[in-house]
């Protein structure tokens, strides 16, 4: 069918599978691979298998780790009495790039959306719930994405927590630092009037 | 220093390598890694092996090729006197794909550019010229880049070419078939009008 020989077409294909790779990228991809020192290539090759192999979801929160609880969950200076609740372990990354959150993670692997057939069951919500009675959690932050199913997920893990009497709070909203308000849409501006500061003097 | 396993950090690492790809895709595409099937993954990780193993260049027209010499190279409908010179072997294949041109190829593997110190000598036109004498070959189509590299690179193979006595030919300039007049720069348009044709009637 192509000019391509067959091992060419099959690793494109690979390519193409990625997310956010199109036809054209994977080619280039293919090519870079085709062209790149074999020592590079062979360590890539290997470092897939690596990283099927060896990482797994950490026991405890969920994170990326390489042994049975990750390096978060196993670290003494952390405060495993804030748990910070994400969506995927790349929500976990992301707010651990910042440097500044000091607490624990729990990742629930999803959101509720029962148009995908995903309710509260499939969600690492019971064990959730475990975790705040057995390590005596004192506070809760949602930190879902700001969409329908964020929101719906955020609120029904409020209405399981509040009974456990803890400190529940919701990641704030608000104009992104850096952020024009020229091209502030208008949900996002209420929000922020609502969630409006005092100024520290 | 991040809250990946060192084996992913290592992939991320190796996607952020290929051409266009930055941090962000680096990271979605090594959790793609993550989340395939296993059997996908080792099955990716084996091709990338397999493509640095088995695909060398055709020893004749430097198209890619699992053996000696490529598909092409060995087709018999192909004509072997009609040669399109490109510059890489992704421009033969998308040449190819278009599933109009009977003829053969020769690949250059670059274009002439005295800034990158690239001369003649090192590309592969001393193996055009005596392909051309030694098969035969009574037409060379230049199917080089329309920049000035390309240009130069055609230029100095229709000056060598010349002598052989052979028709020479340039891929045409003009509209691109679906274009737009508004969007067509001014150098574009007058090679289109230079390069004008006949209606068929």
């Amino acid at each position: 069918m192509s000019a391509y020989t067959k091992s060419m077409q099959e690793l494109i294909e690979c390519f193409k599978k990625m997310p956010g790779i199109g036809a054209k990228t994977a080619e280039r991809m293919a090519f870079h691979v085709l062209k790149a020192s074999s020592e590079d290539m062979i360590k890539f090759s290997s470092v897939i298998r690596k990283v099927k192999e060896e990482v797994r979801f950490c026991k405890i929160c969920g994170n990326l780790s390489e042994a049975e609880t990750c390096s978060i969950c196993n670290d003494q200076r952390r405060d495993k009495t804030i748990v910070c609740v994400v969506e995927e372990p790349t929500d976990l990354i992301l707010i651990e790039k910042s440097g500044r959150y000091k607490g624990v993670y729990h990742v629930l692997f999803g959101v509720i959306s029962p148009l995908d057939g995903i309710g509260p069951e499939e969600l690492r919500i019971k064990e959730l719930l475990a975790r705040i009675k057995q390590d005596k959690v004192k506070e809760i932050i949602l930190a879902m994405d700001s969409n329908a199913e964020g929101e719906t997920t955020a609120l029904y893990l409020s209405e399981n927590i509040q009974p456990l009497k803890i400190k529940i709070s919701r990641i704030a909203y608000g104009i992104p630092v850096g952020g024009n308000l020229d091209y502030i849409d208008q949900a996002t501006l209420i929000r922020a009037l609502e969630g409006r500061l005092p100024v520290a003097k």
